[in-house]
C-alpha cells in the first residue's frame, strides 16, 4: 500500500485538514499498516484494529498534546501512535530498542501517561484534571477506557470519586463486549441491555408527552405529575452512570467517524463529567480476528519450532488442572480474564460449574478463593505475575494470614518479552517471599509443574506456583506419592562452586557448567522451592564448595539470591554471587536476548562463576556482584 | 451493670428463645458492655455501637455457625463476639494474648472469614455460596458491608460478579454515612437519596395505577402501556443495586430490632442475591460518639503522657504540610478515608481545593496522585503502611515506572500494637526496596520526618516516607537547604560494632549501646535512607567495625537488613546480625511488648551486638541471627 494519506500526517493537527471522505479513507491505510506490521512483529491486533475510527475522531476534534488522551491498558494505542509521528517508526513495534506497544511518556509529548495493566486511566484522568483546574489551564481530558476494564476495581473507584467531584472530563467507553475473553459480570450484561434495547429510551418519550397532556394545576394529579417527571429522570439509559455523577450519552456506532466527531465535540463542551458510549468490533476489518477475538486479543511472530519443548508451561498447567480436576471434584479454577492465557479453557469447557472468571478483578480472584477455601473447595487461581502485583494485599490479608489453602498459579513469571516493562513479572520472588505462611515453588520443567500442582492442592496452607512464559516438554504424568518439592534437586555435582537457579533457568546453568568443566568443576543445583529454602542442602553445598551462584529472573534486591544471602550470614568464608535483574526497570525485547543482556544466559551465568571462583584462593571469601 | 441476659447467652442459638422485650434489653446490656470495655481497652467504638442492634438480628434469625456471617472490615464484629461465647473473654479484647478487635478464625467456629482491611467480605461471602452450592450444602451466606466499604474497588468488583453468578447471598448494606472519616463519592450521594427520597417509590406506585386505567387493547396506548411497564423497573429505589442484579430492600432502621428481623428473614428467603440497605448511626447510645463519630472510630486507651515527645509522627507529617502547603501551591494531598489519622485535617480545612479524600479506595488515590504529577501538581498521598499493601501494583506500574513525583506517606509503618496482625505495617520496607526508581525514606524524629517531607516535594522522582504510630519531640522548623536524607547520620562511634537502625529505633540502638559500653564500644547510625543506601557509610563502618547490627520493624524477609547483607555480598569477614520480624505475623499486643518480645527493645538489640562480638576474635567472621 501506498499510505497516501499517513504519508501527509506528521502531527495529528493535520488530520484537522482532512475531508470527512479523507479519514475515512485514512482508517483503512491504518488498518492495514497495523496488520502487516503485527503479522510480523506480533502485539495486540484486536483491540487496535477496533478503535481506528474511534482514534481518528478524537484526533480531529481535538489538538493533542494540549488536549489529553488517556488510553487505559494501552494496548489500543497503535492508531495513536501512528498518527502522533510514529508512522515511519512503527515497523519497529515492540522490537529491541523500538517503540513500544503501550503508550509511553518517554517516547512521545502525545503519550501522557503509561499503562499496560488495566482500569488506570480514569484516575490518572481525574489527577490531570484536578491539576489542570487548580493551574487554572484549559484543555480537555479523554479516558479510553475498554468495558472489561470497567470490571476492575480501581476503574469503579475512580468513576465514584469523579462523580463527586464534578470535573470536566470525559470517558470514552469502548465497549467491544470484549475484556480479554469474553466479558463477564452484571456490568457487562446492563452495557448490551443498554446496546440492544432503546426501548426505555424512547418510552420515556412517549410517557413525558402523555404527562403533559394532563391538565389540573394544584389537583392530585398534578402533584404526581411532578413526582413522575422526578421519576422519569430515573428511566435515562445509562442511569447506572447517571447515578454516578456522569452525563451519559450513547451508545454510538464505534466506525462511524462522522458520529463519533459530533458525540466527542458534544462531550467536550458539557460541563462536568460525560461518559460516551461507543460501540466498537475488536479486530474490525480482519476476517480472522473478527471470527476470534480472543485469540488475536495478543499475538505473538510466527513461532519457531523448539525441539522437545512441544508445549507452553501455560498448556501444562491447564493439562494437569483439567487431570486432577477430574480426580477429585472440590477443586475449583478462578482466574481474571485470562481464561486462555493461564490454559484453562479445556477446565472450562469440561467442568463449567466449577469454573470461575471473575473479570479483570485480581483482587476479588483472590479473595474469593480464600472464600472458597474457607468453606471446604481447593481453589486454583491463575494469573499472571504482573497482574498479581494488584493482589498483593490480598494474598497477605485474606489468603496467607488465615492460612487458607489456595493454590496460586502465577503465569508469565520473569521477563515475557515484547510487552515489555509493564507485563515483566520480575517481581514476583520478592513481593512473595516476604509473605508468612505461603509456600512459593518455581518448576524447572513441565514434568516439575504438573506435580507441584498436584502437591499444592494436598497442602493445608497456601502455595504459589510460578513459571515463565516458555515452552517445556510435555510431562509424562502426574507424580504425587513421595514427591516433595521443598526439597531441591542436584542435577550436577562439582567441587569448586555450586550455582543455584530457578525454574528453566537451571538448563543454562547446567549449560554454563558444561562450558566451565574441567577447569571449573560447578554443582548445580533446581533450587524448586523459594520459600521455604531448602537449607540443609544451600548449607551443605555452600560449605563444601565456598563459592554460591544464584540465578533467578527476578530483580535482585529481596529476591531468591537474597533469600540466600539472609540463610547464609552465619557462613564466614561463602562467597556468593547473584545473577538477576538490576534496580531498573527491565526493557522490551526477546526473552533471550534480555537473559543475554543482564547475564542470566549460559555465558554470563559461567562468567560469574569464573570472577567468583578465580578470587577464591586469594581472599578466601566473599565476592559479590 | 448485672448483665442478666447475656449471663444467659452461651450460644447465638439462646437468642431464638428470648423475646421481643428481651432483645431489646438485651441490645442495652451489651451496648454498656462495650462501653465500659473500650474506654479501658480501647478498640472500635463507634461502628461497634452501631450494629448492636443489627447483630442481635442477624443472630435472632441465622443459625451461626451453619449460617455464616461474614463481617467486613471487622471492626464491627463486638456484639458478634459477646453473643458467640466470648463475654466472659471479651474483658481481654485487644490485650496482649486476649481476643482480636477483629473476628478471626481461629478464635471461634462462629469466625468465618478474617478480616481487618476493608471491603473484602463479600468476594469471601461469594467464594461460601459458591462452596454451598458446590458441596451440595444448604446454608446462609450474609456479608455485612459498610457504605464506606462500598468505595472499595474489590467491592465493586465482588458486586458485579455476583450479580450475574446469581447465588443466594445476603449483602447487608450497613449505611451509617461514614467511612472512617465522612464517606465521598457519587455512591455515597446516591445512597443520601435513596435514604432521605422515598418519593420516587411512592411515584412508581401512583403511576402503576394511573396506567392500569389506560383500556384499549391492541392500541398504540396499550404498547404504549408495555413499554411504561418495562420502564417502571428502573423507577425502584436502589436501581444501581438492582442493574447489578441485585434484589434491593430497605432502607431499614437498623436500630429496630423487629424490623431488621424480619427484613432479614425475608432477605435470606428470596433466591439470588439480595442488597438490605441498613441505616445505622456510629456511636448509637454512647453521647460523646454520636456526637463526634470520626474521634470514636478508634479509640486508644487512656494515653500515658511522654515528657519531650509531645506530637505524633502525624500531627507533624500535617502540620509540615501546612506550612509547605502555604509556600507552594502546587502542593495537594490525597488520602484514602485517612484524612484525621494521618493528621491532614488542618490541610484540608487550609485548601479545600487542593485536598483530596477519595474513600476507601487505595489504588485510585496513587493513580490519581501520579495523574496530578504527571500534571505538574506535587501530589502527598497519605496512606497507613498496612493500606498501601492494596496499592503496590499502582506504585510499580503508575508512579515509579513513569518516574513521577508523587509523595507517599506510610502512616503507621511497624508494628501499630492493639489492632494486631491485620493492621501491623511491617511489609513495607520489604515491597518498596525492590521497587526500582522509588527513594524510600524513615525519619528517627519529627524533626526528620519534616525535612524529609520538604525534601522529597522537590524530588524530580518518587519517594516514600515511612513513619510509626509513635510520639515525638516538635520540629523547630523546617530545613531543605543542604539537607540530605540519602546520606546517614552517625550519632555515636565506637570501634567494635555498628548498629544500623531504621527510624526511631535508632533510640533503641542508643540506649543498647549504652548499656555495653564500655566493654563493647558500637557506633550507632541512623540509616534515614533505606533506598538508596548510603553504601559509602555502610561499607565504611562495616569494613572498619567487621560487626554490623541492623534494626527495623519490618519483617527480615527482603527488608532493610536484606538490603545490607545485599550491599555487603563482597565484604569478606563482616559479620552481621539482623534484628526485625521472623517469617510469621505478628500478634497484638502494645508496641514495647511487641519490640521487647521480637529483640527490637535497648535490651533485645544489647544481646544481639553482645552474641556477635563476643564470636567476633574466635571466628573473626560472620555471625546471624
Amino acid at each position: 500500500m501506498l499510505y497516501r494519506l499517513l504519508n501527509r500526517i506528521n502531527h495529528p493537527a493535520d488530520l484537522h485538514r482532512l475531508s470527512s471522505e479523507e479519514l475515512v479513507e485514512l482508517a483503512e491505510e491504518i488498518r492495514h499498516l497495523i496488520i502487516s506490521t503485527v503479522e510480523r512483529t506480533g502485539g495486540h491486533l484486536g483491540a487496535n484494529l477496533g478503535v481506528v475510527e474511534l482514534t481518528i475522531a478524537l484526533h480531529s476534534v481535538l489538538s493533542s498534546p494540549r488536549d489529553r488522551i488517556i488510553w487505559d491498558v494501552g494496548h489500543q494505542c497503535y492508531t495513536h501512535k501512528i498518527l502522533t509521528g510514529r508512522f515511519h517508526q512503527f515497523a519497529t513495534l515492540r522490537q529491541w530498542h523500538g517503540i513500544s506497544g503501550f503508550p509511553r511518556p518517554s517516547e512521545s509529548e502525545h503519550d501522557h501517561f503509561g499503562a499496560g495493566h488495566s482500569s488506570t486511566a480514569i484516575s490518572a484522568a481525574a489527577g490531570m484534571a484536578i491539576a489542570r483546574d487548580l493551574k487554572g489551564e484549559d484543555y480537555s481530558v479523554v479516558a479510553v477506557v475498554g468495558d472489561g476494564a470497567l470490571t476492575g476495581g480501581m476503574a469503579f473507584e475512580a468513576l465514584n470519586h469523579i462523580g463527586s467531584l464534578g470535573k470536566d472530563i470525559v470517558v470514552i467507553l469502548n465497549d467491544n463486549e470484549m475484556s480479554i475473553a469474553n466479558n463477564v459480570g452484571a456490568l457487562s450484561d446492563y452495557l448490551s441491555r443498554l446496546r440492544l434495547d432503546p426501548k426505555l429510551y424512547r418510552a420515556r418519550g412517549k410517557l413525558s408527552s402523555l404527562i403533559s397532556k394532563i391538565p389540573a394545576i394544584g389537583s392530585p394529579m398534578s402533584r404526581l405529575t411532578h413526582s413522575v417527571k422526578e421519576a422519569l429522570k430515573s428511566m435515562l439509559p445509562g442511569q447506572l452512570f447517571e447515578e454516578l455523577g456522569f452525563t451519559y450519552s450513547g451508545p454510538f456506532d464505534g466506525h462511524n467517524i462522522n458520529q463519533l466527531r459530533k458525540a466527542i465535540r458534544d462531550g467536550i463542551a458539557r460541563r462536568g463529567p460525560v461518559l460516551i458510549h461507543v460501540h466498537t468490533q475488536k479486530g474490525k476489518g480482519y476476517g480472522p480476528a473478527e471470527r476470534n477475538p480472543t485469540k488475536f486479543h495478543g499475538v505473538g511472530p510466527a513461532a519457531v519450532p523448539v525441539p522437545d519443548k512441544t508445549v507452553t508451561f501455560s498448556e501444562v498447567f491447564g493439562a494437569t488442572l483439567l487431570e486432577l480436576g477430574k480426580r477429585d471434584e472440590s477443586i475449583v479454577a478462578v482466574t481474571a480474564a485470562m481464561k486462555d492465557g493461564t490454559g484453562l479453557g479445556e477446565f472450562a469447557q469440561a467442568f463449567p460449574s466449577r469454573f470461575f472468571d471473575v473479570g479483570i478483578a485480581e483482587q476479588h480472584a483472590l479473595t474469593l478463593s480464600a472464600g472458597m477455601a474457607a468453606s471446604g473447595l481447593k481453589p486454583v487461581a491463575a494469573i499472571y505475575s504482573t497482574f498479581l502485583q494488584r493482589g498483593y494485599d490480598q494474598i497477605i490479608h485474606d489468603i496467607c494470614l488465615q492460612n487458607l489453602p489456595v493454590v496460586i498459579a502465577v503465569d508469565r513469571a520473569g521477563v515475557v518479552g515484547d510487552d515489555g516493562p509493564t507485563h515483566h513479572g520480575v517481581f514476583d520472588l520478592s513481593f512473595l517471599r516476604h509473605v508468612p505462611g505461603l509456600t512459593l515453588l518455581a518448576p524447572s520443567t513441565g514434568q516439575e509443574l504438573a506435580d507441584m500442582l498436584a502437591w499444592a492442592l494436598g497442602s493445608s496452607g497456601p502455595v504459589a506456583i510460578r513459571y515463565p512464559r516458555a515452552r517445556t516438554a510435555a510431562p509424562s504424568g502426574i507424580y504425587s506419592a513421595n514427591y516433595d518439592p521443598t526439597r531441591s534437586v542436584e542435577l550436577r555435582t562439582g567441587r569448586d562452586c555450586v550455582i543455584f537457579a530457578v525454574g528453566p533457568l537451571v538448563y543454562e546453568a547446567l549449560a554454563a557448567a558444561e562450558m566451565l568443566y574441567p577447569q571449573i568443576d560447578c554443582s548445580v543445583v533446581d533450587v524448586r522451592s523459594i520459600k521455604p529454602l531448602d537449607s540443609a542442602t544451600i548449607l551443605r553445598l555452600a560449605r563444601l564448595t565456598g563459592n554460591v551462584v544464584t540465578v533467578e529472573d527476578n530483580v535482585l534486591a529481596g529476591g531468591f539470591g537474597g533469600g540466600v544471602l539472609e540463610l547464609l550470614t552465619s557462613e564466614p568464608g561463602v562467597a556468593v554471587s547473584r545473577i538477576g535483574y538490576p534496580d531498573a526497570f527491565v526493557p522490551q525485547g526477546p526473552i533471550e536476548r534480555l537473559w543475554e543482556e543482564y547475564g542470566l544466559s549460559a555465558t554470563g551465568i559461567a562468567a560469574a562463576v569464573r570472577e567468583l571462583v578465580s578470587g577464591d584462593i586469594a581472599v578466601a571469601a566473599a565476592k559479590g556482584d
